[in-house]
């Protein structure tokens, strides 16, 4: 394949690093540099010849730089084709197109939301000439990355740009414009009353965080991106900037914490998880961060070991002290006081994490979640619903006391967020068993029943659907349960319902299923 | 907020799709209309009075039309602020910009791969004028879409066009050109042989195909969109293209299917799965399909129950009566006879699906999965190590027989694709019980085994991760296991394999962690 020969530059640069450099390098190999505004004059400044676009179109600047390389001499000359056309024509040609566009993405960061300063840092001029170079990259080769100049540099001095290069330095031109775009439409939707969001058309603008060791298993490459619109109102950057203590978070840590921060923001305050795989071992919420770990820990103290733990509230000395003698991958809380500090610091294989500058807030302004599937991706709104807000209806002749209502609202908060089919048994708000992940709701049950057989006297169970048959109250029964909680809506709820008559046991109905998968 | 009242209209478009009447309208409500190429001789002929852009600029387009739109007359009448400078410039105005792009997308969807063809179909022009008229929606208005037209019409009826309507027009122009830059990205990207995924910026592209009647759970609301460049060597127009009989699949239902493809494709011919809450509860690979889904139900007649069911072949009339005796949500299977279309056809509620049409293989080019966490999404490379491929190393000093070995095998393929942590017991290949979804791994192991505890003796376990301790194969000397698989690489690896010995177990290594969440 050819290479490229550059004779004439078009250097436009918001971001000028570097540039001096370049351009420079550009010069002194014979090529005629065209430039506009400040780009223009620094390379004056630095005595290298440039000629303004001005000049060379004969047009003069414009609408404070609105318009000044929308010309057609310029788009003619990144444009053709180097064919008789051209030639019959009189084009003069520009071999490099090296432009950086507005950067929009700062104004996001500083999270600015004054729409007309945010409107004035759309590039218009930029992206065209790119995006014309990028299509003619057969004739021409486009620049939009300073990381690139050197690349460039070296091709030059070993007689040219290969077609390869020209071709990958297109591809990323229409990558980089893409994001570009993209997260103009979600900052600007923010202003909109209207979601955009379930359209037809719909781009998903990320930006790389963290770049994990690997993903769910050592052979998947894997990184954390964020969405960058908007930071305030989430923990966007809690993952990043959260961190307090201890060496880089996986794949694996990321997705348990996701599922911790879902479940510590649906618990009361003070409460305490721990999570294994995405799924719960331990919850307890009493009166203190210490008495929920404390029993919490005491149901399951073999799925916790290398789990991650969450505590709604503040984790002082003498919970860090427990804490450091069960062998943990994180602990994330509201924040660590000094003492937890120099206690928890001695670990190195711990991560401390602090929400206490984040908003406690878990939902992006957007609101979708994302799952790939086969060819494609199912985007759904998150499950906003939380069980302690729900309307509860008794269905039964007998009712909860208030104490088993509680009861009940903190085992439907567990199922909320552990993997269906979900049955929690739980007593004092202290989490007694989980049946997670199973494909039939009886067989939930029984795991859930099973763990601790011995305290299920007395106790309520939770269900994240609603329950098909009577078989989970009979069987309840057997194990002492005294209420349960369950969105209703099988056709054979009365056969429940009866069952409950029956075995003495009370029933509320919430309407509403938390599958979660 | 004020009206904008349009006095000059630039209308250049690809789809002409209702563009006459529209412009007609336009005409009739003296507005200048300036037009450009085909959308300008189709004017005429309608007798629509219009202006050529070449006659309005003064410059003749060039470049088979390439260049004929960048232009600083058009762009200053865009893009200016209807003030003090632009009057003293003497611009005009350009108050609306109807245009609508080149169909980059129709070449995608007929798997065009002529990167001539695509980059010509690459628009420049059209982006431009639609991207400055969106910067300026203050002073004009963008209409980037034919589903528009009439909302415009209905508004300059009204006395103008609405500054909330231009901004959000505005907005959709922004989402529009992402997607077709992101879109553009995809398909180049398939010509790199770099990947440039898990860059520092991503855009994801998604095209809706089914708008799902709601999410995981009623109140959440749903779609599922295709990534859609390049459909051939994929299955991403199965769940469009593949259900020949049902209503509607639901998005539970697609994240099943997903699950059931990823295990069919492990699994060899004739195999059959059935799975509830994306988790196993009937595998079995025999030597007819019909043979391995009557062995696979066997082992679970409970969970199947509303669940769906995949068949590694094709479905005859037997099977089929076998099947419409369990209440099934879907089969999906490599295609249905005959006999068996009209058996199942006469359930209303279950979908058949078949993928006889589709390259078997489940991997879109991209390679990527995506997993939504706060503040952002997690991008990992897919899980594409198969079981029956990789290396195994015996480092027990008992042998496995072949048969083991084959049993292995099929119980490692489906702790791959069920949730983790994942133990499954199988014999004969068939699978008799699994501990899906477990925060820990003996907790797993013993729902395994206790699934069906009479037909463990002689049958072989298989754990998606390694085992921490010895206390699983203690366990499963007492159910009668012969021989373990797992990848190894714990730091008590010794103690299982001796204890392995000691009960006269044999275990092999395969390095590869399965993890699946």
């Amino acid at each position: 394949m050819q290479k490229l020969t550059i004779k004439r530059a078009l250097i436009s640069v918001y971001d000028k690093t570097d540039i001096v450099d370049f351009a420079k390098f550009l010069s002194e190999n014979g090529v005629e540099i065209l430039s506009t505004g400040g780009t223009y004059n620094l390379l004056l400044e630095n005595n290298i010849k440039a000629i303004s676009i001005e000049e060379w179109t004969g047009q003069n600047e414009i609408l404070g730089g609105r318009v000044k390389t929308l010309h057609p001499k310029i788009h003619g000359a990144i444009l053709n084709k180097r064919d008789d056309e051209s030639a019959a024509l009189k084009l003069d040609n520009i071999d490099l197109v090296v432009v950086n566009l507005y950067p929009f993405e700062k104004l996001v960061a500083e999270n600015n939301k004054n729409l007309s300063e945010l409107i004035e840092m759309i590039d218009i001029g930029g992206p065209t000439m790119l995006r014309a170079c990028a299509k003619n990259y057969l004739f021409a080769c486009p620049v939009i990355s300073v990381s690139d100049y050197e690349d460039i540099i070296d091709n030059i001095k070993n007689g040219g740009i290969p077609q390869d290069l020209r071709f990958r330095l297109a591809v990323k031109v229409f990558k980089e414009i893409a994001y570009y775009d993209s997260l103009i439409t979600d900052t600007l939707s923010t202003f909109l009353t209207k979601d955009l969001n379930f359209n037809n058309k719909m781009t998903v603008t990320l930006k790389r965080e963290i770049n994990t060791r690997y993903g769910e298993n050592p052979h998947q490459k894997a990184s954390y991106y964020s969405i960058p619109t908007f930071k305030e109102d989430s923990l966007s950057s809690f993952f990043t900037d959260g961190k307090i203590w201890g060496k880089e978070l996986s794949y694996n840590n990321i997705a348990d914490i996701d599922t911790l921060i879902l479940m510590l923001s649906d618990l009361e305050n003070d409460s305490a998880v721990a999570l294994k795989h995405q799924t719960p071992c331990c919850v307890a919420s009493k009166n203190s961060p210490l008495e929920s770990f404390t029993r919490a820990y005491e149901m399951d103290k073999v799925s916790i070991y290398g789990g991650i733990v969450g505590i709604k509230g503040v984790v002082n000395g003498e919970l860090a002290n427990i804490l450091s003698n069960i062998f943990l991958e994180i602990v994330v809380a509201e924040y660590f006081e000094k003492e937890a500090i120099e206690i928890l610091t001695k670990k190195q294989n711990l991560r401390l994490m602090e929400y206490k500058n984040f908003k406690y807030k878990i939902f992006d302004d957007t609101n979708i979640k994302l799952k790939s599937v086969i060819g494609g991706v199912l985007v759904q709104e998150k499950d906003l619903s939380s069980p302690y807000d729900e309307n509860i209806e008794v269905v039964t002749n007998i009712f909860p006391t208030d104490d088993e209502i509680f009861d009940l609202r903190f085992g439907q908060t567990i199922v909320k967020n552990t993997k269906s089919n979900a049955i929690a048994v739980v007593k004092d708000r202290v989490l007694i068993g989980v049946g997670a992940g199973q494909p039939n709701r009886v067989g939930a049950a029984l795991i859930a029943l099973d763990s601790n057989p011995e305290l299920t006297k007395g106790a309520v169970l939770a269900s994240d659907a609603f329950l098909p048959m009577d078989d989970t109250v009979q069987l309840a029964a057997k194990y002492g349960i005294k209420s349960i909680i369950q969105p209703g809506g099988s056709i054979k709820d009365e056969d429940t319902i009866k069952a409950c008559n029956r075995l003495g046991i009370s029933m509320v109905f919430t309407k509403t299923r938390h599958f979660y998968h």
